[in-house]
């Protein structure tokens, strides 16, 4: 495999302050980058890619062949696995295969960021002050927590502050909030389809149950675009397929961005009637961009991305959702639009994390790196 | 955590061949060694370890909390993974910090004896020659050859010859053939039940379809021992539960060892009817060590593991297969029973592997070691 692929003839100057940085995005080998339908941590790790290009760094996305990006791409699988119909496929070998050719080329880059939960620790110990791990999962498993006493010496990044609850004593170094580039959802819509609108996955804790029965209550269509996961097809034919017969219900399966660019941009409001501890929810800020008001439960990421009363309602129950459904007129669209941009455009994220990125870079030159790198005793 | 676990106070001498080593064998966290109910992997290693004891040597297992052993029982998470109810639980956290537990104990052991596919392969680089890796699962996905080509430096053991067909040029040190304590299926059966069995896992390529059809050609019973994962359900509820309403067949579900005993026992013959590489089958020498011939298609291991007119009939097609159900009295349970005896004893099986690790631990001390322990360019 041949490494020089980052490093360029001129010499850089990785740690002045706003200088041009090399650093490795590693993506996982789910989806492509970006996902051609679902897929958070893809989508995620698309926009932030561009958007360091954009900023004059010298990126190299680690991900699936089929991904699209103004980065370097060094392909870890030919196929992303999810639309890959093989059924002679391993995920756990094939993002092992990609750790491997990171780790070989680890010395082109000032900082790798990894994507991938927890797979890469075991690979880059001995140089793990320079990397930087975005974790984007639920965090409270406690064969989680055991693996992160484990291996200490990575810094993490969470993507909201509750996230961190069930693991507050890992080796944070920041949140850093999802972001969306401003033209991906341009304006906000008019919502003048009247409708509700649920997007996600069809998962037990993501409630779709909540949104059929609110949008009843309140005589209101609800259009469904959800994924239904293998491991949630139970719940969706005992649980959701029955209600989705419904005469205000509309299930639209997945849908590509365009199509859900759209359905946000009709709807009176995004219902998010969660019932789990959401890390981040970034179909919340994508219906900000639409200038949608939100309408979500108050668990995990909620107060943190939600503003009450400016970019939608923070409930309790079905029966203050059905309450905020009557209020929708209080909410302004551009105020909603207003308070993405501020917080959620791509280039805040990019921008935070090139911050995290110059610090990691500093230190690695420094005598001991900001981060320690020992084992500590279990 | 505390590593003195192997090391007892009187010296060793693991280099002469035929003293006792200090050995660590590492079981998947999946089911516990033995499992309760199916599980093959996890059931070769209780019995590898077992015998190991038996035969003098020091032995640690890594495994689930929930096992019984007769060597050193050093938990890897406290329940195993498949019957542990909760949903919050990590396959993959869990057995990272086994291995992390694993390589902190390394020096403590003449040879480290992996079956945990490739999870290892990150971790113990650097002592790789002294480690011993036995694939258990199929081979012939692309994504496994770009693993072993990045990792070639562990010493490789199949189950069968035919299982490196897809991976021919890789670490291969041995082919080591499962086996069962003689006392655990301890006498050739009368097959006085006159029904045939299937036992094993409802999937597609196990083809319980051409069992059912078989014994009905037959005009004989037949039982199906078999676990339902959820991965198989939807070929479970579309493909086989209509066919398991029909008279001559009974649907047994899992069953424990005892029952499995009782089954294969009063069985006249186990129809093995696989359309995939089947890496070994476990479940052919359990009838065999039953007196209970065998009738399996031709592929994977089958002709390495039956001896056609000896231990069973080896077949083509579903014709040749009920024409061997008309020859049953051709065979003598006796002879099935002696053939496996012969040949897939745990203590075979053992022996085996303990002059492997004896070449291993022989290597470490050596100039170089008998594995090369170098990464090759990819």
């Amino acid at each position: 495999m041949d490494c020089a692929i980052a490093t360029g003839g001129k010499a850089r100057a990785a740690n002045s302050a706003g200088a041009s940085l090399r650093i490795a995005q590693v993506a996982p080998l789910f989806e492509s980058v970006p996902p051609r339908l679902y897929g958070g941590t893809e989508r995620v790790v698309a926009y932030l890619t561009d958007t360091l290009v954009e900023l004059g760094h010298d990126v190299t996305l680690f991900a699936s062949g089929d991904s699209l990006t103004r980065a370097k791409l060094r392909s870890g699988r030919a196929r992303a696995l999810r639309l890959d119909d093989s059924p002679l496929k391993s995920d756990l070998a094939c993002h092992l295969s990609m750790l491997h050719d990171v780790r070989r080329c680890g010395g082109d880059f000032d900082v790798i960021h990894f994507h991938t939960d927890i797979l890469h620790l075991p690979l880059f110990e001995a140089t793990a002050a320079r990397t930087l791990t975005t974790l984007h999962g639920r965090l409270d498993l406690p064969d989680l927590h055991d693996v992160f006493r484990r291996w200490p010496m990575y810094p993490l990044v969470s993507i909201s502050n509750d996230q961190r609850r069930p693991m507050p004593n890992a080796n944070w170094i920041a949140t850093v909030a999802h972001g969306l580039p401003l033209e991906l959802y341009p304006k906000a819509g008019d919502g003048a389809g009247g409708y509700l609108a649920f997007v996600g996955r069809v998962a037990q804790e993501k409630r779709p149950d909540r949104a059929i029965r609110i949008a009843q209550r309140v005589g209101m269509q609800l259009k469904i675009a959800a994924k239904v996961d293998p491991a949630d097809a139970r719940y969706f034919n005992e649980v959701i397929e029955p209600l989705i017969d419904e005469p205000h219900v509309e299930f639209l399966g997945e849908l590509s961005e365009a199509e859900k660019r759209t359905l946000l941009e009709g709807a009176r409001a995004l219902l998010f009637p969660i019932d789990w501890p959401e890390p981040f929810g970034l179909v919340m800020i994508e219906a900000m961009a639409c200038g949608t008001p939100v309408i979500a439960w108050r668990r995990g990421s909620v107060p943190e991305v939600v503003e009450d009363g400016v970019s939608g309602f923070i409930v309790d129950s079905e029966d203050a959702a059905v309450a905020a459904c009557m209020h929708l007129d209080d909410i302004d669209r551009h105020g909603v639009r207003a308070a993405f941009e501020r917080r959620f455009s791509s280039r805040v994220m990019a921008q935070r994390y090139a911050g995290l990125y110059r610090e990691l870079a500093r230190g690695r030159d420094g005598d001991a790196g900001r981060v320690a790198d020992t084992m500590s005793e279990i």
